[in-house]
């Protein structure tokens, strides 16, 4: 597996474009993205567990019931959640547009929306844009920077991936892009996650590839326990790779699903250190439990404990704080549990077989001073392993996502 | 049911005290503390889920198998949690110095620990002030104000009850305190409460009564999402008060019962009020649940969202954010949702019948601005109702929570 470029537009036959319609006040943001393949692409999707599903993940729903996908509209400074049927409206609205410009049908066309929840989505400025957004798409431009910008809410880094394997002795590749900053909070942690590959591959094949990825990525990764009404991750694939299709009981599958599971997990770190406010990326890993599951939950639940997170607010960090989220995640007996500190500056062991042992203060230092920091954890009661993703809170996160004063709309 | 003076040396016969033994740096601060009843009292306890239990827990459960308690020790500065056999060690060494100089039977000694996990507890400044602590205790002070001040951490208020009712024509007294700050969540928010009555109950009564207080009352808390290693609710019912026993059949549980809830939800509601940083009560009250323990879910969800939390960081609010909240904790139809927001200014609802309504937003300005406000959300789908208590999440909990720069120890 190799790294290029080219994000979403990295395989072939995929255009994307962003642009400013006007949802977002600020002229200088883009706020409107369309994600297009020519030839009609097998799709699969996965959506928030939130029973307050946004306008758009219902839409999404709709379009992908039959397993097909030309195009995804999306947009940012509105998450046309808890809008009541204006917004499923809205967001039908949006996808006919998009297909009307584009010249495919709606059915075909995948809707999300992030930003702040409860306020009524503005029909108005996407009436007026998908238009040129759709000529500068189909005008060739290989727009996925434009896009992915045009997903962004309070993201401080543009976050995408795209790689390149080998399947039939043809390069296949798999392109993503992912919109983070709050609300990331298994299942799903995500917000959007578009994804695009230009491998032939059957629609059954798609989804039995996708959620394990899912489930070893976005899943496991947490930035403030809130789960968003919004959380979409959608692939397309258009086959334009030429390999021979991958079926779900092909040899090639297992080719497919590690590296599209290696794109999530890129995404999925990048944007747990692009949480809001973070300065840190904490990777928790869990050994020693019963199964992997157990272990996942484990790692979860340490890495999104507010005390763990506020602990890396500065170079500091507590070994005991962890063992005490760890403590309420599930069974496992003290005794037999050792936890480690480490990063590129070293390794520490602040505890092993239950008791508190001695460790270096200035090395401790040197290790929490790096922007990635592991947390281990081994309960010695099996073999299940996992790894969760999470960052430090900081003061920024609160200055975020406080209501400024006297506001008292939504969010 | 009235108010009376004393905490939890209102009810006959207990007696109190704390002082400044030297676990905490600061001499100003007190960090040992005593309650002590002459008459052996029918007691019952209930702690802490976390498997990391702190040795104090071990401990205290020990001293409650039998049901009988003369005291209860404890110490802040110091937790006493993640400290292996050495900690153990110290918690049953506090338990008998306290029954050493106050004649009692160690195995009738509570023990219990608040502070920074991880470090060991030091044990020569209670070596050498348990014997003041207890010739204080025994000249007769009453002490509750003291001993009140020395199981506080980074509580900013005293937080203390104290109720007298009649049963038998008798008035029986029960007094309680509590310490909260961080680490407030269920099951079991409280980190440490202590009760005294002067009621003559039976253990099993009171085992009977007790459980229900706590169910409706510290486990509906939520500050911070860390469910504590040292979590402790006692209860002593040294039987002064000469009333006929209260037995688990008999009538007047069902008033000693209501009264003792009465008391920990006001004490619920004051660590809630108090947590780290907090300058909010928020109380979220759950309606038409399937039923009380899935209203308790949903209501406990949306109190413990840090979104939801953030946004009344100032005077703002967001109903969207509580109503996604909601939609992880469980199962309803959204289109049959209503959500309120409530305070002394008045009342506002923002959200109707599955819709976004139309509301003043000078009113709900007003509304926010109040130091305790309520979320009113009716699901209607039950009569399961539930109220749980939380704070909004500011920048002084990160403050108060991060370690300060440099620092790599434990907290």
């Amino acid at each position: 597996m190799k790294d290029v470029i080219g994000g979403v537009c990295a395989p072939k036959g995929f255009k994307a474009w962003g642009l400013h319609c006007g949802i977002k006040a600020d002229s200088e943001k883009k706020d409107l993205a369309l994600i297009f393949s020519e030839k009609i692409c097998n799709a699969a999707g996965m959506f928030t567990t939130n029973r307050m599903k946004g306008a758009s993940v219902l839409v999404s729903q709709e379009s992908l019931a039959d397993g097909k996908l030309h195009a995804i509209i999306a947009n940012s400074g509105n998450a046309n959640a808890c809008t009541g049927q204006a917004g499923l409206d809205a967001a039908r609205g949006m996808a006919e547009l998009a297909a009307r410009e584009t010249g495919v049908n709606p059915a075909d066309v995948a809707v999300a929306s992030t930003g702040p929840i409860g306020v009524p989505l503005p029909m108005e400025p996407i009436q007026n844009f998908v238009k040129p957004l759709a000529e500068n798409l189909i005008a060739g431009k290989e727009g996925h920077d434009a896009a992915l910008e045009a997903i962004m809410t309070s993201d401080g880094r543009a976050k995408e991936v795209s790689v390149e394997i080998e399947i039939d002795g043809k390069p296949v590749r798999i392109g993503g892009m992912v919109k983070g900053g709050k609300m990331l909070h298994p299942n799903m942690a995500t917000l959007l996650c578009f994804l695009t590959t230009d491998a032939k591959i059957s629609p059954q094949a798609l989804e039995r590839c996708l959620r394990p990825a899912v489930q070893n990525s976005f899943n496991r990764l947490t930035v403030d326990g809130d789960t968003s009404p919004n959380d979409t991750v959608i692939i397309m694939a258009n086959g334009e790779a030429g390999n021979s299709a991958i079926t779900a009981f092909s040899d090639e599958i297992e080719v497919f699903s590690k590296a599209l599971e290696a794109v999530c997990i890129l995404l999925a770190k990048a944007a747990a250190r692009d949480g809001d406010g973070a300065t840190k990326l904490i990777s928790v890993t869990v050994a020693g439990a019963p199964n992997d599951d157990i272990a996942a939950n484990f790692a979860r639940t340490v890495a999104a404990s507010n005390l763990v997170k506020s602990a890396f607010f500065s170079a500091g960090a507590s070994w005991a704080r962890a063992l005490c989220a760890a403590g309420y995640a599930g069974d496992f007996e003290a005794e037999k549990t050792s936890l480690r500190f480490q990063s590129r500056a070293g390794s520490i062991e602040p505890f092993k077989n239950g008791s508190p042992a001695a460790f270096c203060e200035k090395e401790a230092k040197e290790i929490f001073l790096e922007e990635e920091v592991e947390i281990i954890i081994d309960l010695g009661g099996g073999f299940g392993k996992a790894t969760a993703w999470g960052c430090n809170l900081t003061l920024d996160y609160i200055s975020m996502n406080g209501a400024p004063p006297g506001y008292s709309g939504s969010r």
